[in-house]
């Protein structure tokens, strides 16, 4: 039978920002998603009716919730996989699969993973906690600098500290961790790659995290990534590579490091939409939301060329602020051409808090910056 | 105060596909609209939970509803414009305001007031009944041809007669009317333009309706027209000669005759998003349902820009169906590269109902339009 978007039971763990995207792009076809998540007030919940109050991380609410669906996905990997396990047993199709979906939600594993596969990745080492670590330092096994990846837990720079040399110790984290050598980085690029059960497999156009001149943060992503066509090329490969090996349907985001010596090492992954594709919204002929739905259904997967050179600007909580949300900057931004703010829905801010972010198309890459640079400028999270 | 989207309370009466749409473009901002309309499973309910059931027609219902309100908007014309009459003298901000609102809403006041505008419109007469249209043709008033128009409730093709002769007399309609002469037309045009109360003007690419080769109705939207430079400035200038008129902030769609002699004439204007602007979802630097909502609250207006070429394809209930609605050919066109298909959400299939519209964009308004046949070829809605 041909696909009937209107009878489609499609579950979501999770209601958050990409649960609301994911919902805005379903909507378009009458694909109307359940989500999951603890209250209807969170992002998804204001243009979705279909919002269960549970939680994701709880084995029975997430066993009930995909009992009643025919297709299960996420939109956070911190998500019930022991639950999900069962409901694969008993025929729920779910993408991603639960079992690469425990390998990606521990670091530790996902490390291991890349190296069983050959797989390229920084080298590393896993500790059991902040003394194990200490200890591999006395017993100069370890030696500075180095990277500490929480196993579990972390997201949005979370959970990672960078250790540089003794004054740095204090930050150590105590959890279970990887311990990853410090790669002199050239680039972060990602690449986010659909795949579906027929076997189509189709990558968008590679992205650059640009970072700041001075200070030691991402300041936009960047597509197309101002890179060389043969390192785009060999991006595109090794995550589609990745993605191969988990065998997961659905999208796949691969973070990878391009280093000084012209290795691309993966980073991290998640098997979701994710913060480096907001941009397809407006720049590539089908957005990772759609195409994560394309994928997850098994339909044919859409066009990813570039429309239009795009840089996007997170909107993040203003340092100093906690409270009620309120905006400074939307009538001036509005006044720029193509340039596309999406406000999550968050009713309170607190500082660094991911409130929304903006695309901003050009011409040209330089075009798209430059305006993104004032959009910057303009926008304020205060409270 | 600069513009707090999540704050700002937005009205609109009626919760079909337009006021779907509009809520999809302002849930991006985290602008969530409020809508009144009989059934919160009508297209708009899905995809927003701000929904009040009521009567947009009844008295009551739109002045309760208007004064919970920041500003009032509509998606429809056959509202209640007595209690927007009270709710404008309340204080409340309403767009389109409720006398021009009362003009448009009766195409008899419509054509007299381009009349006595000295916008360039088609012959007409009104007449009180079925029999007054009769007498007058006895009388040689009147001759044929003409096209015969029911001053109110007409919509989508509805409340129309094209009488050729005097065997098509029964076809006459039993209303209050206008008689307009039948004008030798080259093409049907539409221009949306926008204003907002600072007193910006801005017109979205003109839209040229594409009649089927053999039959008598229109086959495609296409975005922008063929026609030449001049004539498009020409119907642009006029629409924006029309919304000046009216005095209208938010959205104009003016449909427009190029007749074969080379005038333009006003065919007819809706003030809200419209089938005729579609498109610009996917083809135009701004959507029309942002450009109202850009338009109704003051805000800068968008870029109108066409990105791509667009032939755009309403999708309507099969002939012979009527009942759950069931889509055929969905899987086949998203094998087709930027193919937007818009399903509205309606459960139920009928002849000719209008279910959604597919936006399919080219390289070229010719490679547009091919993709557009094959999609209209592939696409059924069955029951």
């Amino acid at each position: 039978m041909s696909f009937q978007p209107h009878i489609q039971r499609v579950g979501v763990l999770g209601g958050g920002q990409l649960g609301k995207m994911l919902s805005q792009a379903g909507s378009r076809w009458d694909l109307n998603l359940w989500l999951l998540d603890k209250d209807k007030d969170f992002p998804a919940g204001t243009v979705n009716r279909q919002f269960v109050e549970g939680d994701f991380k709880d084995f029975q609410d997430v066993y009930v919730f995909g009992k009643q669906v025919d297709v299960l996905t996420i939109e956070i990997e911190a998500v019930n996989t022991e639950a999900m396990l069962r409901l694969e047993e008993e025929g729920i199709e779910i993408h991603p699969a639960p079992k690469p979906l425990q390998i990606i939600k521990d670091k530790g594993l996902q490390k291991q993973f890349y190296r069983e596969h050959q797989l390229p990745t920084s080298d590393f080492q896993l500790y059991e906690s902040k003394e194990a670590v200490i200890q591999a330092l006395k017993d100069v096994e370890l030696v500075f600098p180095f990277v500490q990846k929480s196993r579990t837990e972390g997201y949005d720079g979370r959970g990672v500290a960078i250790i540089k040399g003794e004054e740095d110790l204090p930050k150590l984290l105590d959890s279970a961790c990887v311990v990853e050598k410090l790669v002199d980085i050239d680039k972060e690029l990602a690449v986010i790659v659909a795949a579906n059960k027929k076997g189509d497999i189709q990558s968008f156009p590679v992205v650059e995290m640009a970072f700041h001149p001075t200070a030691n943060l991402v300041e936009f992503l960047l597509c197309p990534a101002r890179v060389d066509a043969e390192v785009a090329q060999r991006a595109t490969e090794l995550a589609e590579r990745v993605i191969k090996a988990y065998d997961i349907k659905g999208l796949l985001a691969v973070e990878l490091f391009l280093t000084k010596s012209g290795d691309i090492l993966v980073n991290e992954v998640a098997p979701r939409p994710h913060n480096s594709g907001h941009h397809t919204i407006e720049s590539c002929a089908t957005s990772q939301f759609e195409q994560h739905l394309r994928a997850i259904l098994n339909l044919p997967l859409g066009d990813t060329h570039v429309l239009q050179p795009a840089a996007m600007v997170n909107v993040l909580g203003d340092p100093g602020y906690e409270g009620p949300v309120r905006y400074e900057g939307l009538d001036e931004i509005f006044q720029i051409p193509q340039v596309f703010p999406h406000l999550y829905g968050k009713q309170f801010t607190r500082p660094y808090r991911k409130m929304g972010h903006i695309t901003v198309l050009g011409d040209t890459i330089e075009e798209a910056i430059q305006k993104a640079r004032t959009v910057q400028q303009l926008i304020k999270v205060k409270a």
